[in-house]
């Protein structure tokens, strides 16, 4: 709900616990540092002109047929289960796939574990923003422009809390509570979290199992997603389910 | 689960989150620092016999009268609905009125807005104990004497994560992270939140809601609440539904 006069900033620890109510009346943005949203922010900082995140694998390819149909239409699905590019998908949730030259103009559907359940579970939201470590604050700005509250939503892993989530969070957070925006609880310790580890992510992360698993597999994925700020563009959920910048 | 080989230590943020398979397998410990875990161990530390969470006021009332009856038994109702004290109970949610005199070898009767919902929530783990700040190295010490997984549970606010509970749930993990539990994502950032703030307290709760709204009014029931260690006694919730030492 909005919050009368100071407008409230709330951060949702994981996909399992956004609810309708909780995003209601909020700007929401949603937050998947490991990869999907990393990957949508570098698919359309590239160049690609949409990307259309849906929950199911079967969904993701009867979309791109029909999307297709009669050619002239750029469509790549990406996406993947458990960390693994799906069968007769295009791409991956490989960030560092999602080059110029591929997206380009592209219609990207995307179907990962966490990251697109995310963006669906928070529909109801007023405004749906893509927001990671490469955006944050140009998504805080965005965010603060509008005056209204504000819902994070980490979508985590498996239903739980992951820390690089909750670090990106309390990134954003951090910007809006110097512009006047009162922390919940939650947000408030992910402001904290944030401001005593800012200056070493990676040291955080030796304590955030997900990472312990993908630091050598992903290792260069990891560096990309890590680069804070380093792509200044806010993607949002429009109406028609595409986000676009 | 239990962990194969290490036991992990979780943390759930509030009653909301609180599932069957997240504390399956696990002892588990429920946390309301302000107020109905304090309130629990004071009373069974000043001499009551045994407490009986019950979710509703009707449940409790007719609760009351079954076990009065035939007299010989003392029973008392306490509890509170949104702070304030329930109409015909004889007890509020004031730690400072569960003294010697009033409770000793009583059987008491709560129901609270968040504690007793926790309580009940956490059913289907192994060993259900209650904590707080009042108790919690020692209710880490008994939760590290099982090597079994262990599930902290918040009881928090209107099913939200609250600050004292998260203080309270890091201060345990931490012990049982000392002795080579290992932490997921949630536990470790409460640690970590925990050490930052251990020697203010007082420094972090200003940043918590709840407590703004309350340290005034119930100013004498938090120092109460604040005493770190002061009664190293381990309530654990028995299969009959009473909660004893």
């Amino acid at each position: 709900m909005p919050a009368a006069g100071i407008p409230r900033i709330d951060v949702v620890g994981s996909a399992a616990e956004v609810t309708r109510d909780r995003v209601a009346g909020c700007d929401v943005a949603v937050i998947d540092v490991f990869r999907a949203t990393s990957v949508m922010i570098t698919a359309l900082a590239n160049g690609a002109s949409r990307i259309i995140p849906v929950t199911g694998i079967e969904e993701a390819r009867s979309l791109r047929d029909r999307l297709a149909e009669g050619g002239g239409r750029k469509v790549l699905l990406g996406g993947e289960r458990n960390t693994v590019q799906i069968e007769g998908f295009d791409l991956d949730n490989s960030p560092l796939r999602y080059r110029p030259e591929v997206v380009e103009e592209a219609t990207i559907i995307m179907s990962t574990t966490n990251g697109t359940r995310a963006i669906n579970c928070a529909e109801g939201g007023e405004n749906i923003y893509i927001a990671a470590l490469l955006n944050a604050d140009a998504v805080a700005e965005r965010l603060a422009g509008s005056g209204r509250a504000v819902c994070l939503v980490c979508s985590g892993r498996q239903n739980r809390f992951t820390l690089e989530d909750g670090l990106c969070a309390g990134m954003i957070a951090r910007r809006l509570v110097e512009r006047g925006y009162r922390p919940t609880d939650f947000a408030w310790v992910m402001i904290d979290l944030y401001e005593r580890w800012q200056n070493d992510l990676p040291g955080a992360l030796e304590h955030c199992t997900h990472y312990q698993r993908i630091k050598e597999q992903w290792k260069d994925d990891i560096a990309w997603c890590m680069r804070s700020n380093a792509l200044p563009c806010v993607p949002r959920l429009g109406e028609n389910g595409g986000i676009t910048l």
